[in-house]
């Protein structure tokens, strides 16, 4: 497997630190803003994570203005192709992941993409896939991602599904290791937009976290396991799907257990729940790039068998039965 | 969706209770031991599960000496087979699968098997279901399947897998809705053997019961989710899995929860479990009988992509990257 990370916050460094331990993976490509590297025979992981914060990756390869046509023109030795750059703008990563094909790139596609407005932006492009014999999986992190996969296999058990709960803790005991994400989220919280938390300066974000001891609270994300939900038919009706999560951004420790609840109705007229709970120890790193890398080889097994397109994460699993 | 079930014991009865509340499937064929159904407009459901105790599908079709031969006759509109025929011996339901492609049969199948010897049958069967174009998918049910599919959504956080316990909990009012499940699970009992628990008649059965007022305990149970989660790349040695659990034969409740747990370890060094829990109130039936419809469904599109063998039910979920 030969791959290339587009992007090199913290979860694309993560991705590296796992990809060290896999014999399987070969980082073929990497870039950030203003830098790429490209090794057919293979980058260093390490040289990627031990970036320090803010350096690029033009200081372990070259600077570009145009990172990604640079790793555009390497696609030929590229099967597939990480995404961890950040989500936001909603039309920011459809964007990349489209000019790939406009220059002719055949492969496949992992984003643990989270926002219900870019996935659907994903989900329109699937002609273009289709057409040009590439596979892209989206919504392949933890939630979305494994969380809304558990429950697609909940569901199996239930004639009609009520409600999918997914709650998160996520510890991490700095946020300037992840300043995409902290953004991302601070997104959510009432009173944000998307535009306003990404022009926030670091010091803006430092005097927020500060009025809440750096615990961040969220209810009722705009997540997209409730598009990814209904696409795989577990659920029809958007709003039974609810996301919310508390980030501890001082603390390593998680706040809470990341928990997926589905609730719903057996055959013989019982209302039951199945849990989904993921251990406290695992970080967010290890539950959202395991996943994105195992999907990310879904993708290419699926593009293998002239299965092309875009898909949620859910919807490889047993199907729902209507 | 057209399908026929192989077997109308209490399994095969629940199947039948599960397809009467959903619009998208039609039982055009169903058989036991000594009669078989069929009707391409569709069999009412209610006609099978209000069979009484022992009396037989001929009583609603027609007596045969050969009723898998009949269905086999009918197969140019049977999408699919749901098999829910007695697990034991090991060998008959791989011969009973060997037969319809060995008539021309051109279809999917799904079968909530259980032992891990049934199920290597199964596996060796691969070339011919590819040769004849079938898609074969096996495990389906609760466990194995549904938990041993989380077991691999699980997986996806950690770099290596320590141990996966599953650990069931069934409470049936009656063990004698249940007859060959109950005689395949006497079998895992220290003491007994398949063809031993197999040649156990009722009255032989009330009394074991009655030394423990109702309640079976097993550890170490010889089922397939190791052979499935080795398949899936989860883990290599097979004795990381262990299943074991407790049926209640005479009160709907269940003694205890049904976990999966998987414990492993993280790229950066921490050990931790997730789980997979299943509400108290979904029965034995709603667990099976769900998923091995939901993979039904599945075997077939996998079959219209020309995904052709037999695969297990944990061979579909995001990879595991080694």
């Amino acid at each position: 497997m030969n791959i290339a990370i587009l992007g090199a916050g913290g979860i694309g460094k993560a991705a590296a630190r796992i990809i060290e331990k896999k014999k399987g993976i070969k980082i073929v490509a990497a870039c950030d803003k203003s830098g790429y590297a490209i090794d057919e025979k293979g980058i260093n992981s390490k040289k990627i994570y031990d970036l320090k914060k803010d350096e690029s990756i033009a200081s372990i390869g070259k600077n570009s203005d145009d990172t990604i046509g640079n790793i555009i023109k390497s696609g030929r030795f590229i099967d597939g192709i990480l995404i961890t750059l950040p989500n936001l703008p909603n039309e920011f990563i459809p964007s990349v992941a489209k000019r790939f094909l406009e220059n002719g790139y055949k492969g496949a596609f992992s984003d643990p993409l989270k926002r219900t407005k870019a996935m659907k932006i994903m989900f329109g492009m699937d002609d273009l896939f289709k057409k040009n014999e590439c596979t892209y999986l989206t919504g392949t992190g933890a939630t979305p991602g494994l969380l809304s996969a558990a429950a697609v296999l909940a569901s199996q058990s239930f004639i009609s599904v009520d409600k999918v709960d997914i709650f998160w803790g996520v510890g991490i005991s700095s946020w300037e290791e992840y300043k995409g994400t902290i953004r991302e989220d601070i997104a959510h919280l009432p009173g944000f937009t998307v535009e306003k938390a990404k022009a926030m300066t670091d010091e803006q974000i430092n005097k927020l976290l500060n009025k809440s001891d750096g615990i961040l609270k969220f209810e009722n994300m705009e997540h997209a396991d409730d598009i990814l939900l209904q696409k795989a038919g577990v659920i029809e009706d958007l709003d039974k799907v609810t996301v919310g999560g508390i980030m501890d951004t001082r603390h390593a420790k998680k706040p809470v257990t990341t928990t997926m609840t589905l609730t719903g109705k057996t055959f013989d007229g019982k209302t039951s729940s199945h849990k989904f709970m993921l251990g406290d120890e695992t970080t967010m790193a290890a539950n959202v790039l395991g996943p994105a890398l195992g999907y990310l080889k879904r993708a290419m097994w699926l593009r293998e068998n002239k299965i092309y397109g875009v898909f949620g994460s859910t919807e490889f699993m047993p199907m729902v039965v209507k």
